[in-house]
């Protein structure tokens, strides 16, 4: 009986805990990290705000939780993306497509994920997140140079290289729509952009011109 | 009389700021910023550590100029490596190369300047930076395409995704020397990496291959 309640126990604790989180995710999404305060994330998901120290030893441990939430979802999208088409350069089309188009439909949060000046704690989450790009990446040069559609390059070198590149290129235009976000968050897309970001990345990985 | 003792304290007093700036630019180049704590750059400039609140309203006050003053350093560098040579790709090639050897020479300088996790307050520091670079490489990208040199291109998101490029490519090299500060900071620089770096970057921007 005892163990049942235990049980129990852990389980609501579990609820809640999923709860501030996606409380906190909402508001990172809406507003950025900043917004994401202790009161607001309790406010937000209905529960006293001493709560939350219950859950999270402090804010900076429920941000850096939000932020290895919300990137794991982000890098499994271009995951995904990345097996789409036949050869190297369409995964990479494909990839590359798919990280700006999300990035600017949902600028707030990208630009949040991306470069909000955010807690050291919060930083360190950052710095595994591109991390977490440039490996995806590498193996698909790798595939790339295999079939000969790349340039022999050094494949670590070249991911990082093409996951500073998309990422600072979005920052101009995101940090824009960021500024903006009292207005419309359903910012339409850039194809423009788009095209320009996919064109970079062929030609820094010295993809064979397009049949 | 009176003027010229507000005069003399005037002095003293910029005097007394620009020590205490300078003594947390050393600490920074050897141990990056988490090591330029008030006390520290107290002790090191020889002040009693309430002083520093005399001339800085807090440490990231301090901080966030000590980045400044290194950055401005920086870029003064790689814009004067960026006018050497006669061509466009001439002018980019010394201007990364410069720009990565400083920064794998100076590797915990860099580190902490490119990538370090620091405190929002320093992070916006660290956004007009990139800009800075940016801005500086969207001239030298701009007369490349006057000369025929690189592809037509909108100069403003190469030039962001070069800034990307080259910081990304060089945060895992350097954030390697960084754990390893306590070795000899005087590591040699890495020629392959440098050599990768200028590849890259003609390739972004769509260069002619060299005759």
């Amino acid at each position: 009986m005892a163990y049942r309640e235990t049980e129990h126990t852990r389980q609501r604790k579990a609820e809640t805990r999923q709860r501030l989180l996606e409380a906190a995710r909402q508001l990172v999404a809406e507003q950025g990290f900043a917004a994401a305060t202790a009161a607001a994330v309790a406010q937000r998901s209905g529960v006293a705000a001493g709560t939350i120290y219950r859950h999270f030893p402090n804010k900076s441990e429920l941000v850096a939780e939000v932020f290895r939430y919300a990137t794991e979802h982000e890098i499994a999208q271009v995951k995904v993306a990345s097996e789409l088409g036949e050869s190297a350069s369409e995964h990479l089309h494909h990839a590359v497509h798919v990280f700006a188009q999300r990035a600017l439909q949902g600028a707030t949060l990208a630009y949040a994920l991306i470069a909000e000046p955010v807690d050291p704690r919060v930083e360190r989450e950052r710095l595994k997140y591109r991390f977490a790009y440039a490996e995806l990446f590498e193996d698909l040069i790798h595939s790339g140079i295999e079939a000969q559609e790349f340039s022999q390059q050094d494949t670590a070198v070249s991911a990082a290289a093409l996951v500073g590149l998309l990422a600072e290129a979005l920052v101009g235009p995101l940090s824009q729509r960021f500024r903006d976000q009292s207005r419309d968050s359903n910012t339409p897309d850039n194809p423009y952009l788009i095209e320009q970001l996919v064109t970079l990345s062929l030609r820094l990985l010295g993809a064979n011109p397009s049949p």
